[in-house]
């Protein structure tokens, strides 16, 4: 706290338009807690509470440690590009935390096997806590982050990845625990990585550091969701500088998203009281439902699905929104993102959804990450034709 | 078949005493037929049916391949030798078969995280099918394979080696299948890489091939049990002999056992038609027990309990014999090993036993494979003194 008189002003300066920041920039403590707001929003329910982290980061700062951000088009064709994150269901990351060294141990293994070292860290996905956990290993080790990871927002299978969408391999895979196990994987497609994957997460306590998808640079600008790591700290700023003017962070929220190009078609979806949650940690995802009833009587009811993400909300026979388009349940006078692991009865939301980027919506993404990748009949649509927003 | 007179030949030849070959001998067709034999009891009823292994091999001799075996005090001390095998439940590998090529995927891959190449295999186990498990690769690669092992047996867990007991790392281990997935380990310990295996293994099939203990040649000279691939083609071939001659095959096997350092206090155990067979292949193990009647009424019941390899052997409250000591179901007209997957209702069969080399005697090894490693609340007590042989 300290220091925010000049992160307020770091938060100020301009970059790329919608940006707000400049490439190779160093974060501030505001940055770091924008974007987890934002990032938490985009997780659509998933990639995990980014609290433990964010105070983890700000620690870090505080004890001098730089977390500087590039430009996906500032990567070197050939650089080391090494996508990371955390893989379990996010009600084990909730309580089993991070002791700091998973990461390392995870990195040190990925640079043996590819018998080089890793130049730069990406988001596997910007959704959650996973927006922060490259910023982490970054600052311990005095690496970049790139602007961008490989979903735009979280999905919860490690095979729903840009770069699984559009060929490359996810090999090596190198899933390191918080006792100092390392695993590294070698498998024939992405479908086996995830599922040998899945099962070391659960057997790693429930939750471990993944590094999957090292790939160059070149790679990187080719198959990443560009700006998201700069979108998101955008997102949670709109919020945060409607809060202190006392203007409402979720029109905010919409206002600032329609201005983006990628989640563009944005809005509310529902408003009520949570009055049914159901939640198992199986299979290392937490899988359920989660029921919104509205304000008045017979106001009506919507129903959410989940496996670690919301993946789709009805009401009733209609269709609201599905996969891959964002749904998130927000606190509907804070405007925080609740996550689907601190979901509980009673609390009044408010439904939000948005766009995703076009790369998560043409037929190959789809076929991975589409409502019927996830066993439902429908085929897509997009939210914006379901919606009549604006 | 051809080759049975070069073979009978071969087989003939003297070596060291006990041992019937001479160092770095390539081994024949009677030799591989020898040592699956003599590996099967030597298994304690696990390690595999030798059965498909050895057609694999004899096919490999067909073509031409070379099965060069060298003794461990040949072996150059800054060797890399590896131990391997293959992990997993009997019961599957008796259905699941080797494409023949997991295991060269795994070789790649150590040598990759070693950054030199093999320069010797070694079995894990030298009981049941793992006893062949290096020849075959040996041979697809022009590798000598080292005469010893890490059990002198088998045993169901992979820290249930030589290796562990006197202290050397498993790491890195090193797991590839049928579809060519290959999963590497650095664990914290020999429990973790076991508890990880063994999950792997199960998402693997049921059963994997597996490099471990990777060490040099002078830890293997120091921590191996030596002699035993010799010690299991002198067992098969004492048999075979007997058979030939029309002598008691298994009075044979008893002979040839009390004549070597290591096994020789062996017998009978009991007599019998087995009537009942209980087994679940559950958690990557084929668990289970087994009850032997004697032939005649109120002549007595034994029952014996197994996990992949038979563990304690018991007549009411008397204890017949127990880990490490070797515990083998032999058909009694025949003498062959039946091996715990092969165990059927109305076999009639003899119980057999025999002594462990003294370095899985210690209290070093008893602590990790003595019955209270298997979970059993005696101590340990020597075979030779439970029953009264000679």
């Amino acid at each position: 706290m300290k220091r925010s008189g000049r992160d307020e002003l770091a938060a100020q300066r301009t970059g790329p338009p919608g940006t707000g920041l400049e490439p190779s920039a160093g974060l501030t403590e505001l940055d770091i807690r924008d974007l987890a707001k934002g990032a938490a929003f985009l997780g659509s329910g998933g990639g995990g509470d980014p609290y433990a982290a964010t105070l983890q980061l700000l620690a870090m700062l505080k004890n001098g440690a730089e977390i500087r951000l590039i430009n996906i088009a500032d990567l070197a064709n050939d650089a080391l590009v090494a996508p990371c994150g955390w893989m379990g269901a996010p009600t084990v990351g909730e309580e089993k935390l991070s002791n700091g060294r998973e990461a390392g141990v995870g990195l040190k293994m990925l640079e043996r096997l590819k018998g080089r070292k890793v130049d730069a860290l990406i988001a596997s996905e910007i959704g959650g806590s996973n927006a922060l956990a490259p910023l982490i290993l970054a600052a311990s080790q005095g690496l970049p982050v790139v602007d961008g990871d490989g979903m735009g927002r979280a999905f919860p299978e490690a095979q729903m990845v840009t770069y699984n969408i559009y060929g490359l391999s996810p090999n090596p895979v190198v899933l390191s625990d918080t006792q100092g196990n390392c695993i590294s994987m070698e498998t024939v497609n992405a479908a086996a990585s995830e599922r040998f994957g899945r099962l070391i997460a659960v057997a790693m306590g429930g939750a471990c550091h993944v590094f999957d998808y090292a790939c160059s640079g070149r790679e990187i600008k080719q198959h990443s969701v560009r700006g998201t790591v700069t979108l998101a700290i955008g997102i949670g700023r709109a919020m945060r500088e409607a809060k202190k003017a006392r203007r409402d962070p979720l029109e905010a929220l919409f206002g600032h998203l329609r201005s983006t190009s990628y989640y563009c078609h944005a809005g509310a979806l529902f408003d009520g009281r949570i009055v049914d949650v159901r939640r198992d940690t199986s299979g290392g995802f937490a899988v359920g439902s989660l029921t919104i009833e509205a304000f008045g009587a017979g106001a009506g009811i919507v129903e959410v699905k989940f496996q670690n993400e919301n993946l789709r909300a009805t009401a009733g026979q209609r269709l609201l929104a599905t996969v891959p388009d964002i749904i998130s349940v927000l606190d509907r006078e804070t405007a925080d993102t609740i996550t689907t692991e601190r979901l509980r009865y009673g609390q009044r939301v408010t439904l939000v959804g948005a766009s995703v980027p076009p790369i998560l919506r043409t037929p190959e993404a789809l076929a991975i990450l589409g409502p019927q990748a996830f066993g439902y009949s429908e085929s897509y649509q997009p939210i914006e034709e379901l919606n009549a927003w604006r």
